[in-house]
């Protein structure tokens, strides 16, 4: 998060609709591929940046995916973006890859910002990239900042022959990106999980300062992964709310199914956070009442010897009249009594649990 | 919550509508039931995955229940949704029996999905498992994960001759049996204030660290069932608003009432929680005060050795003009001096509560 | 609230409208007694369960008020019931005893449930009873549990000649109920507030152990209050939007006094509670401060020992060569060392104020 | 709050409009001001309870401005009442003078209650008066607890000759009065900023648990007056919507100034309330820390007399044999020996840095 | 802000539209600069005080930008408003420099506070300086409180050649003013981040009381800053409604963008006061736990000393009779059990990793 709002302040005072990256540049080689169907074909092309200028818009009865990897290339962002006749603000934040989740209507077009994640087992860290996808009446256009194989199930579901998603329009498309989009949260999900039971069987076992962090780091994550997600939330709800009429009544029914994912994942980092909440409170207590426990334990050894040394002095003070100092048996005399006040004490303190470490 | 997700992610990139089971398989049989009702008949019937095919939809007058054990046999879920006509995302939410409570509208049907929970009071662990009904204009299909018993004294109102349950439409069988789901909840509500209230009683009389983890235990699982049923409050009150036209007004009056109950539930969650969350404020305030003033008493009595123990060390000097040294009583007299001082200090220490536990 | 949930899942699986008494039985004899009023003239009647059988509804000019102690008889429920055509459900909801507050529209009555609710001092703990009231356009019912004297002053009023009570309808009588009823809250929350101030008071002369608790049993009854009282709120300001016209609009103007009521009430609990989390916090921090602040103060005394206890140790080795062991002011000189050490730390210690105990 | 509530139960079960008031007198003698005044006129006087039976309603081109001091004046009230028709129920708020914020509509007035404070510096206390407004079309009535002097710069402003405010209409003049009351709030906020930099500098230079007290209860009196503010927000919010129509468009323009200043208000509120728990925390954990320092280098200056008491018990064992102690300088060895020792672990903890106090 | 409040306490009972300067004076000397433009056109001009009066209006086809440095310039400020017909209560609000942000539609002109802010690195405060903006159908009017330089970027696309924006209405110049304040706020959030990486750096290397400061601090400015843009959300979305009809649909576009970034914004900050809250909690357990565990250590090493000085007493007593007294060697097997003892105490200390800081 951070990182991307210095990328952003680079952009401090310039023009609304300047086309500049803002972001990381996660890719080396920017890549175009095309998909275009119809209920009985599928044509497939992957184009480079100078035989992009020759596409031919798609046939009425035929329907467009445009798929970008490498969303940082300005030169290739602006030429698509006039191909479609793009909003300039739109090709400015589908460079600007630091975005929330949004969706924002453009006459005859809607433009949809969602992000997909990846999760850092070691550094407990989440990170994201931008995907924005552009629906049009008969195209999708979709960018991604670098080829992760998000959109690899929808690729084979188009390529089977007599596939549903042929014969649909291009709002089921969308539909159908957004849906592996938010599946592969739960992934996510899962290796948190994963990773949260880990540090609670640790905890439980062997308490140490280093769960501390790592519980802080997993939970930030949470928090972080929520906070990004919950917009996604608005952003489908309002697209069930279809006020834009770019999806069929039959493609709304399957969005309110990525609705309640995300809901459902939302409310499971909820738990997840509350889940980490609770070991934060158990770690502190234990190890709170671990280390009291074991102050005390040595203060009650420190008493014992107490008497002990005392009597160890009263038998060296130097007065000439101490009775039994001249016995043969004083000495051992002295040393029973120590051991047995001493025995006596470790009895009570026993008793009272005094020397336990819990 | 954690095992479900992991099973979600097994659907990760197929088609919507892809007939999975998504969930632990919890019965090993699926049985299904039917019965078929009018204000004077009743058949019953119990069928075979087989003999399900030459199912006969009912008459006009007559009203159906289907009920299912066992919503993870996927051959079986196809064919009787393909008997009713259901929607394949109905199919796939019935077999997904990880999903939270709501209520979606197609067409001529409502699908309902509800959780019922049971309480492991060993673990202090909520168990759940999925109802789907779907109500028709005159049936009612019913899905559990395994035979509960749920239902039974929904059954045993049908089987009963004249029962006002067979003269209302299917819509009050919905009713009927989301109000047997929510009045099962107040039992593990039950369960689990006495299982708080024990732990208070343990709390007061004898506090260990073993009681933080089970307060821990049971606060987890009152949040995991209200975030588990707060959805259903929503739903029944979609169901109350009634634009689906699915139920007459007078079983929306009836409605009402298992929306007062849902509420309550949830309030007295709340209000389970809250006791909860003091419970833990005062273990937590009451063990490091106890601590605290242990290690004050045992400061305490350190101190009183002090005193003697210069003394001791003073007559243990070496000088060879020490007054006392050559007295008869000298060592005598010592030894009182040292018990008098202790004595007073021991008296002031206690006028100040320094030796007290508390 | 605990209790009350026990009761309640007796009825787990009973047909809606089963008329079965949930809650405890407060009081041993039903009783039933009858206002008939009008302008200008009063009737006063008791009845019991036998003579209730005879009773005829007013006249259309006279308005009606008829009140039940004892709402656990379930004949004597069911009988008033089927007199004024009230709905299964209504009958079910007065029987059961532990609902929160709600208003329910039927047809040509209102269904108002309220609570009110004494205050045990000795255990810090709040009880509450259940008033139903039902409202229809020329009578009102009133159920309790038992005799609790709420509804005097309405009587006394009725019983006054030419009350202005009497001039109104039956919708002004429920309205002069709930008055009553929200009125004496506030007797309840003086006496929680003078509990507080005592707390508060003994809190600052001498916290204890026993303190905290109280304050937990207070902050456990306000919140618990509270949470009785919220719907309440709502319940009075859906009267006030008189959806259902059965208030006159001169009325509603009163209901709105009634609401006022409410919210005050529910703030001063904020506000009180808001005042034992605060004394919590000061309890815990002085409790805690107190104690450091005496292990510190042992410590800096134990030190003042320490160089007294080296320098007898140093006079006491047995060396043959160790000056002044044969001056015969030696003892009295290593005396005054051991003092002036001590004095002078005890001197540092004390402008450092480590010897203060605050 | 606390003594309000006490006044109030003495209401309990009296009928709505019944005349009593609630609350404290602050005033001995009551006084009632009246302003007439046109766009070139300006009438003054001052009533006594007698002569206020004369007093005649303006004409239609007049305004008319009456001002009471004391509301707890009974017959006053009924008086002033009777005169302008007020509802029952308003004269038994304007007695009521413990009541929060509230606007509620009669016919053809309106009736406003507001609450101006002052703020004990020395007790960090919040006391209230409450201030009654009913607006008419032609005139307003106020009515004060006590004078106070709010009102006077309103007063000022009537007696200019051309002032603006004679020839705006009666709502102009409610306004004026709303904006005097909350422009007043800013004083009480000012001081108690001024407490809270002065606390935080104390604690700056040197914490003790006096302060936190002090925190406390500045802490409780901003949560009082903003639980006592919060109200007027939504008062003059719904003044604002002007259902009404009491208030012409442009005066309309000037209430929304007061409403930005009430939200202004509890803005500074809630960050005067951040800024002291910010420093409850600070004060809390450096005291903690202050504490444990200490604690642990007087541990450590136990720890550097250890070894040296060792060596002379050692060399004041009673062995025949033991080296140095008949030389001459063995003594002095010893001495040095022990030195050393408590120097060299001086030195460790010193570089540990285990003796500072921070 | 406790400053700002000072301020306004001055204007307590003054007539609303009293032209009084509240806030901080900061520049000396106020400036005046218009721009008139049109498609192809373009004017700039300084004014001082005194040519301000000869300053003429624009023609229909022109767009007129006044810009103010100096906003306390009660002269100046009525000058403007005379020539622009403003209301009374805008020149207040120009003048009244510590408001928060608002829109007030009047009429035929929108009056808009937004404020721009400067971190101070090394106080850790946010500073905050008052934007007015008028926006009119063929002019805006903005007023400063000083040259912060914030909108040169306007300018210079202004100075620019068939600039895109000199083509646009007044309403798209409004709509570029506020975009380049919000977007100097990620500059702030820049500097804020890059200090609390600072801060959890040296947390993590070593932690000290200092730090907890400065935690608090940039804490607290996080706060302040996302109070004071909160209210900036609220403006734009409803100058997105634009119930004013002042923006043209092609503007409110763009205002879109300027209303992400606003949140976007929000939410980072909410996130770095998530992140610092957790950075506190981690310095809490950190320094409580380090503490804790040098006292264990060091109760550990004393305890090793304890059993030697009791040894070294035992044979420091006086009996006549004591075995090894007399041997060559006793004095060094006194040592060596002393030391013994030491060791297998130490070895168990160390095996339970008690002598361990962490």
């Amino acid at each position: 998060m951070k990182k991307s709002n210095r990328h952003r302040s680079k952009k401090i005072g310039m023009a609304p609709g300047s086309l500049v990256h803002v972001g990381e540049v996660k890719t080396a080689q920017p890549a175009v591929s095309i998909f275009g169907f119809a209920k009985d074909q599928l044509s497939e092309r992957t184009l480079s940046t100078e035989t992009l200028a020759s596409l031919a818009l798609p046939d009425a009865g035929e329907k467009l995916w445009l798929n970008v990897h490498g969303a940082h290339d300005v030169a290739l962002i602006r030429q698509i973006g006039q191909l479609f006749h793009l909003h300039p603000l739109v090709m400015e934040d589908i460079l600007n890859t630091d975005q929330r989740a949004k969706v924002d209507q453009y006459g005859d077009y809607l433009y949809i910002v969602t992000r997909c994640f990846h999760y850092d087992a070691k550094k407990m860290e989440i990170g994201s990239e931008q995907i924005s996808l552009v629906l049009g009446k008969h195209y999708v256009l979709s960018f991604q900042e670098r080829a992760t194989g998000s959109f690899d199930p929808v690729r084979e579901r188009l390529r089977t022959e007599h596939a549903a998603i042929r014969e649909q329009g291009a709002d089921y498309l969308a539909y159908a990106l957004l849906d592996v989009v938010v599946d592969r949260y739960f992934g996510i999900l899962e290796q948190m999980n994963d990773a949260a039971e880990n540090l609670e069987d640790l905890l439980l076992r062997k308490p140490n300062a280093a769960l501390l962090t790592q519980i802080h780091l997993l939970k930030r994550a949470s928090m972080e992964l929520r906070r990004a997600v919950w917009p996604l939330r608005e952003v489908i709800n309002s697209l069930l709310r279809n006020e834009s009429a770019m999806f069929s009544p039959s493609t709304v029914l399957y969005l309110r199914d990525v609705y309640d994912h995300t809901v459902h994942f939302i409310e499971s980092l909820e738990a997840l956070r509350d889940l980490l909440g609770g070991m934060m409170d158990i770690y502190l207590s234990s190890v709170s009442n671990r280390v009291n426990m074991e102050v005390r334990a040595l203060t009650v050894v420190t008493m014992l010897f107490m008497p002990a040394t005392l009597i160890s002095g009263i038998f060296g003070m130097n007065f000439e009249h101490i009775p039994w100092l001249a016995d043969l048996d004083g000495f051992w005399f002295a040393l029973a009594l120590m051991a047995s006040i001493a025995s006596l004490m470790g009895l009570i303190f026993w008793r009272r649990q005094w020397l336990s470490r819990g």
